[in-house]
């Protein structure tokens, strides 16, 4: 009975401030309680990161925005490689959400721009073509001339069905569409590839002389 | 040349302010870039928890202590557990960082107070017996009227020497000391002990009527 009294008063901490932050840290992705816990323990010690990260939580959320011109994760507004003309803007690589940008621009090898769709056509989850901005798109595609449109969507039912919905929309367009190689991922081990991947891998299996 | 200027200019994110975010994050214990890029994105996303976050770190930092009796983590100054009539004062258990108070607290069965040394002798890095709060720790035993002194250090050999010291120190005076048993965790599995905690088990070893 004084233990629960003892443990009602206090909380686990003696400290509802710091259980507050544990509550708090343990919903980001990808932690728990006990690693929200290090972390809380981490911020309240001295000479703790914690008003610095504060300060860097509230900038970043202030000033991060979203490209108006593609959708991308950006700063400046339209972003860099919207206004760069070191940029191909005959290239246009689609994908569904900000992040899908990243591991391109990390990889470093593309060299057109890209149209952030905001999410991919779901009637089941009530996604309908009037939600997405397919207009926007056309309106791009016309403007900066577009001979390519690479369709970068997840290898999902919504990213079939949002890629076979695009090629109709641009169907009368003088426009080459492309879509991600499916296959074994470099470096995957075979004997750990999915079905689904495996039979697509070898589905579009290549020429070796090519 | 175009690409490494790109890169330059706009940062991974194209956004310093996320760049910022991504490397205070990654500095946390336990947390990679990959991580803290995720995390990161979460946070600026839209209906992040940013915010909330960011108050709940500055408040955490700023109401946190560490109580002037015991030195364990609390909010109110002196502790609960110090100044709770429903804790043993004659059973005092000695720990070295504050952190080390909350397994005990969480898995509640301990019913006595403590005392944090702050740290562990150490004469290689320079730690001695001045450096750490072994007079306030008489007197709070000579105070409390201190039973028996639980000692819950870590089984290294800072911990050992600790241990060592305080048992001299106390020597003269009519206590009980005590140490943590060691042994096989409950759960682990025999094949994955390390060799020092298998000989010590082993050389603990209890009779099975007790």
């Amino acid at each position: 009975m004084a233990r629960q009294r003892d443990l009602q008063d206090g909380g686990e901490f003696q400290s509802p401030a710091l259980e507050r932050l544990v509550r708090g840290l343990s919903r980001l992705p990808g932690l728990g309680r006990k690693s929200a816990t290090r972390i809380a323990l981490h911020l309240v010690a001295k000479e703790s990161p914690a008003l610095e990260l504060a300060t860097a939580m509230a900038e970043a959320r202030a000033q991060v925005t979203n490209c108006s011109r593609c959708g991308a994760i950006t700063e400046p507004d339209p972003c860099r490689i919207c206004t760069s003309v070191h940029r191909n803007a005959e290239l246009l690589c689609v994908v569904a959400t900000p992040v899908d940008v990243l591991p391109f621009e990390k990889a470093g090898f593309y060299r057109g721009r890209y149209f952030v769709l905001g999410g991919l056509l779901s009637p089941l989850d009530g996604v309908r073509a009037d939600d997405l901005p397919f207009d926007r798109l056309i309106r791009r595609i016309d403007e900066d001339g577009v001979r390519e449109m690479v369709m970068a969507l997840d290898a999902s039912v919504e990213g079939e069905t949002t890629a076979l919905y695009l090629q109709r929309l641009v169907a009368d367009r003088d426009l080459r569409m492309t879509r991600l190689a499916t296959g074994i991922p470099v470096g995957g081990a075979l004997a750990y590839t999915d079905e689904i991947t495996l039979q697509r891998a070898y589905q579009f299996r290549r020429s070796c002389d090519s």
